[in-house]
This record gives structure tokens, C-alpha cells and sequence, in this order.
């Protein structure tokens, strides 16, 4: 069995967004020299997701607009998590998006299918934060 | 390590279905010759889930309305995806309800909880679409 | 390849609760030997969660109050599950903070982010209930 794990970087410009890094896990696996297996991709801050969906900015507006009307950030005293802090709206939008995904490896290949683009979901941004790309198999 | 790939397809002939496919998911894992290791049942499509539940017609039911509640359909034009589509709502609702379950397998069997049963969710059906089956292990 | 299982048992005197299970899941890597992989970790019960974010008080009573919002535990009677049984909403609380997570282990280690740590969500409690931890690798 080989492993592979390598970090990627963000710093968000804005609170919250939607950045395509299908292309950069399909670096890590060209790297990794894994042709079966799987990969797991996972935010590693608690205030941003990883999840498959489509590359359209009609979508991803809607779920900006969808997102904010299940966890709103504002007010912020509405939350007691917000002592010190102004985003606990983002540790929830987190768990409806999802801290991660896992995709299968085929011939060499990043499984998906025809519309899937991986997203790394930023909902507390404005600052440093990592995605971890681990991968196993052979 | 070993691997197995399969393709389910599947083609509900309503917008929203739930299917049990555990028996399924157990055939491909006979098939795999697999005994320890993980299996990963994605849906390879972007508005539809895999998720693990409880087989039973009132849940359903309920989840159903909730999942409405929370993403409605109607009126399709409140989605700025919807357009040329009016499936914006099935991506809501697809990410409220997972794309992917990884389960353990232990001594040849799926290693799940005495309830614990396989869904596929379609939230945009009424044409042909697949959840991708992956194992390995040994 | 090398795997390893082990059930953990819990049984919650409340209704609902959040329980730091981190520390459960290093021990269980130390038994396992296993330096490079993948862990999962999963609810077996199907109105519990297996969830990553932070531990933090005021964050998980806004989990709480936030979820019953989504959710609501009453009237019981709004759900068709709810015949002999009253916990419909915990079907979809679970949901919603997820099944099961996939941790990567790099260098004998759980390779989590500095603020993630690993929860056992019950929206069902005063029974016994197990979540079951996996791990492949080497």
C-alpha cells in the first residue's frame, strides 16, 4: 500500500466562497503515483467544508443565498458562541456542506462523475486556512 | 491490496425516490472478494445522495416534507441556477442529505449498525443515473 | 495491509448530547500500529452522528437550539415515523451533522486540523448506542 498527503492553501479575500480545486487534487494524484484507491480531501478548520457539486455561479449563488437563510450570521448575539467570535453561523453552514469527501481512484484517475468538480468551501475566510489531501492505495 | 469498481444505474420514474440499495451494495462485495477494508457508494451525480437510514415508509414520508421545507422546489425562478433547469432545489437538497457513505467491511460483510440500510436519494429523477461502488482491501 | 476494528458503547442520560470522543479514537490507532491510512468512524445507530468541529460550550448549545430550529422535536405528531416511536426528528438531525467521518493517519497519528476533534452527536439517548471505529492501512 503507498500513502500521499500533501496540504493546500487558501486565504478567501471575502467571508465566504466557493473555490474549484478539483484541478489541484488531480495534481496531487498525478504526484502521488496511485492509480487505485481513494483519496480523502477534508477542510482542516472547523468553519469550512469540502463537498462535490457543480461549477455554476447560478448555483453557487443560490446556495449563498440558501445558506444564509438556514444559518444566518446575523445577528451575531444571537449565538453564544460569539464571544470574542463572529462566526458560529459558519460552523453550521459547515456541517450542511460537509467537512469532506472521499472519491474513488480508477486507472489512475480521479472517478467522477460527468458534472462532479470538487469545492473547497469557505464560510470564515479573510485569512490562512488548509485543505489535507490524503491518499491511499496502489 | 485489492480493488473492485461497479456502476449502479439507476432511473426513477418520479422527481424524488428513495431506494434501498443494500442488497446491492452486498452483491458487489461478494463479488469484490473483499473480507477487510472500506467501501465507498457515491453518487456520481449532482443531485442525488447516497446516505444510510432507516427503511421505513413513514420516514420517508417525513423527510420528503422536510427536505422541502428546508430547499423548495417552487417557485423555480427563486434559483438563479434555474435557468434552462429547475433543479436547483435537488442540489439543496442532495447536500442536506450527503453525497457519499464510506461503510467498513469486516469479515467478508458491510459492518452496519442492526438498522442500518443504503439509500439511494433521487431528488431530479425521471432519467437514467448512477452511484459508483468502490472497495478495497484485502 | 493491516486493519482494525472496535466498537465504542455509549449511553447518553439525556435526550440529546455532544461527546468529545477524540481521545477514544487516538487509544484506538495506538492499539491498531498503524502508521499510514485512513480511520472511520461511524454512528451505527441511525438518529446519531459522528461530526468534526469544536469543543466549545457555547458552540454546541447553538448546535442545539439551531438543530431544533431545522428540526423541531414537537408536536411529535407532525411526523408519520412518530407511530410508537417520537424520535422522527432525530432521523434528520443526524442528517444534517452527518453519519460518519474519515480521518487520514500520517505518522501514527490522527492528521486533524488544530481546532478539529471528533464527536459522538445522540438526538436519541437513554439507551445504549455504539459507534464503530475502522482502520486500514499500515
Amino acid at each position: 500500500m503507498k500513502s500521499y498527503r500533501k496540504e493546500l492553501w487558501f486565504n478567501a479575500p471575502t467571508r465566504r466562497a466557493f473555490i474549484n480545486i478539483t484541478p489541484q487534487i488531480e495534481g496531487c494524484l498525478r504526484e502521488s503515483g496511485i492509480g487505485e484507491g481513494l483519496v480523502l480531501v477534508n477542510a482542516m478548520h472547523i468553519t469550512a467544508s469540502v463537498f462535490i457539486n457543480d461549477d455554476e455561479a447560478g448555483l453557487h449563488h443560490d446556495y449563498e443565498i440558501w445558506l444564509e437563510r438556514l444559518a444566518p450570521h446575523e445577528p451575531v448575539s444571537q449565538y453564544r458562541h460569539n464571544v470574542g467570535e463572529d462566526n458560529a453561523d459558519a460552523h453550521m453552514k459547515r456541517q450542511i456542506m460537509g467537512r469532506e469527501v472521499v472519491v474513488a481512484i480508477t486507472g489512475g484517475k480521479l472517478d467522477l462523475g460527468p458534472w462532479e468538480q470538487v469545492f473547497y468551501g469557505e464560510f470564515d475566510g479573510r485569512r490562512k486556512k488548509r485543505v489535507l489531501v490524503k491518499i491511499i492505495g496502489e
